[in-house]
């Protein structure tokens, strides 16, 4: 590692900002609220050393610049804001990761970096308060909806439109923020894992690969109730029976498709009573998959099982989709590079898919080359008070990231 | 058939009583209110042309008497009372069927039969009032649970005892009905299949084996909440999973078992969201047989699969008891003189066992030798308005009940 990083300032840092935005609940820093105001109030004070340039764009992401020889751009990218109740490090970590990057690049480069050097705190990237995720970055890369923006509303009843205008900004212009992104030659952004697959294999850090596409829909199957005494078996028309099939036919689905996963999250009986066969049964069915054909495939599977397995119980079954989003891979080269600067901090890497979105999704969405780095989450479990990571690993990340950082720099510099 | 039957003006009688207790929403006779009271008005209105006596026991039980030259009894049950929105035959049939048989019988004999024939029109059998089906019988046979009975409160909070109360019982004493079984010989009762399985063979008619005993559990699975992106489906604990396996293990249990019938009527979901693996799944299991033995192998084979899947997945499962009942097989002499008289009224029987559960249960249970009679429903529903069985199906039941009664009086007289 270089002389010029202290990744222990890092893990100082954390901890300083968990006892200054949360409470024994855990991290209480919802985007558009005055303990958001605060964080990145909080923030600045930690860039004033620095050479930098500090702007929040049109969307409320706060962007810090340190110039270099070229316009081009390396990005790192993370966000302060949690869910309510939030882990200490989800978000943050990224960020203040790039604040000792920052340090260390201008310090080695006295202020003036080969390429430019942008770090961006993303604005709302949990969506907490409107239920919609990757605000700040979709306004930035375009894909925002703004008409189904403009109409939402939090618990309290107040409009996205009018919280923004409550800390500063101007939603029908949130979509000029895009032009941050002019000089962008790479996105870096460091993460938790919010899963178990590096603890599972006892890694401390990851390459990312890209974040899953995913298909959402409710499955619904239509049978016909019946007297759970005087119905033979061979009479019935058992929705259950048909949408208890899928359960063990898409961990099927999933091998087939390599790195796939698929979920069924809640299931639902009408009329429901212990007394009668089951006439209506709704699944909710989750799929996600980092390759796009592979998604699609994994998803008439499925289809084409429910139909299997109506025809098979008699019964009819309908689809309705709930959400989709396409696959983000990342950059292949930015992979390789991610993938090397975790081998040469602690000697072996892991190539994994992200499950969750991220910011970075948004970011590879606009055509920016984007990788991200994982750092093993401990329970494997995020959004939650209990999520941690050992301080060793959190400093084992720091440290491949800058280095990331550093090969990120060249391969820009390299004008490839 | 005798010439001394009119199985019409059984069918015309039902009519009649559909037009005086029923509306648009089908029989409205439910038990211990005014309508009941009317039903009951005008069933004596149908007796009063008989020489027999008629008189209300200690639990609400209307029995109406004609004596014969042995003190042995020959006992003909049913039920007036209905479901709300009930159908046009449920229990009716039974009673209005008995009235045609005694005055076949009073005709034939001139008053005075070898033996006492009875018929009961058992108090509350549906207990859709109070939750508690089979109220009369079983006060009568003595199963009663009398401190369970003491707290049942209906929706307007009524207490049972205070409803009893009101129609002038006293519910401490409903057990002294018991002195009716006395000199009880045999117990027939003819009903509405309320199922699908002589409607499926196209048969009109059919000899009851015996009610099913039935065992009710709630069979909960224990997993782990996981994110539905970021968790391997190898790292699940998929509580759903391993609940959905049993639906198509209780269809093999059923069939192993013979006559068996095994329903899973509702399934609940814990967190129950679209992006998280099922912690939590909690199914209702109901299983019925007509052998007791077969029923104690039914319960161990779904307790032993559910612990075979929860290993099988990772995941913890626990079982609640919710309800039990015993078998209750019918009289073999009785059901084979049940079987010569559907014969010989239609050419072809079917033995079944009966699902739901009826007041010969109650009798049989008192030691009284019991059969019943199924008759053919169309849709193979009950409890609702569009509950029907053709007319010439009606009147085969009424000879055929008939032509039973009397192979019961020789069976009785027979002094077995």
């Amino acid at each position: 590692m270089s002389d010029l990083l202290n990744p222990k300032r890092t893990v100082a840092e954390l901890k300083e900002l968990r006892a200054l935005t949360g409470d024994t609940n855990g991290a209480q820093r919802i985007a558009f609220t005055p303990m958001w105001v605060k964080t990145r109030a909080w923030l600045r004070t930690k860039l004033e050393a620095l050479p930098v340039e500090t702007h929040t764009d049109a969307a409320g992401n706060l962007w810090t610049t340190l110039r270099g020889e070229s316009e081009k751009c390396l990005l790192i990218g993370g966000h302060m804001d949690s869910v309510p109740n939030g882990g200490w490090l989800d978000g943050c970590l990224n960020v203040l990761a790039g604040v000792e990057i920052l340090r260390r690049i201008n310090e080695q480069y006295h202020g003036k970096p080969p390429v430019t050097v942008r770090l961006v705190d993303w604005a709302d990237e949990e969506g907490a308060r409107f239920g919609k995720s990757l605000f700040g970055s979709s306004a930035c890369s375009g894909n925002l909806d703004m008409d189904e923006a403009r109409g939402l509303v939090d618990k309290q009843g107040i409009k996205l439109p009018d919280a923004l205008k409550n800390v500063g900004f101007d939603f029908e212009r949130v979509k000029d923020s895009a032009k941050e992104l002019q000089n962008a030659a790479a996105y870096i952004e460091l993460h938790i894992e919010q899963g178990p697959v590096l603890l599972d294999l006892n890694l401390p850090l990851g390459a990312v690969l890209g974040t899953f596409g995913v298909q959402r829909h409710a499955v619904t199957f239509h049978g016909q109730a019946a007297h759970s005494g005087s119905t033979p078996m061979n009479r019935r028309k058992d929705a259950f029976l048909a949408a208890a099939k899928m359960s063990s036919e898409i961990y099927k689905i999933a091998e087939r498709s390599g790195n796939g996963v698929c979920t069924i999250g809640s299931c639902t009986t009408k009329p429901g009573i212990v007394t009668s066969v089951v006439e209506e049964c709704r699944i909710t069915l989750d799929q996600r998959h980092l390759d796009g054909v592979a998604l699609a495939k994994m998803l008439a599977e499925a289809k084409a099982a429910s139909e299997h397995f109506a025809q098979e119980g008699n019964v009819k079954v309908s689809w309705e989709r709930l959400w989709q989003v396409a696959p983000r891979p990342f950059n292949a080269e930015l992979i390789a590079l991610c993938d090397a600067a975790i081998r040469e901090t602690c000697g072996q890497s892991h190539r994994l898919p992200s499950g969750p979105l991220h910011d970075a999704a948004e970011v590879a969405a606009a055509g920016v080359p984007t990788v991200m780095m994982f750092v093993q989450s401990l329970h494997g479990i995020s959004h939650n008070k209990i999520e941690d990571t050992k301080e060793e690993h959190l400093e084992l990340s720091v440290i491949a990231f800058d280095r990331l950082a550093g090969k990120a720099i060249d391969w820009i510099k390299a004008d490839r």
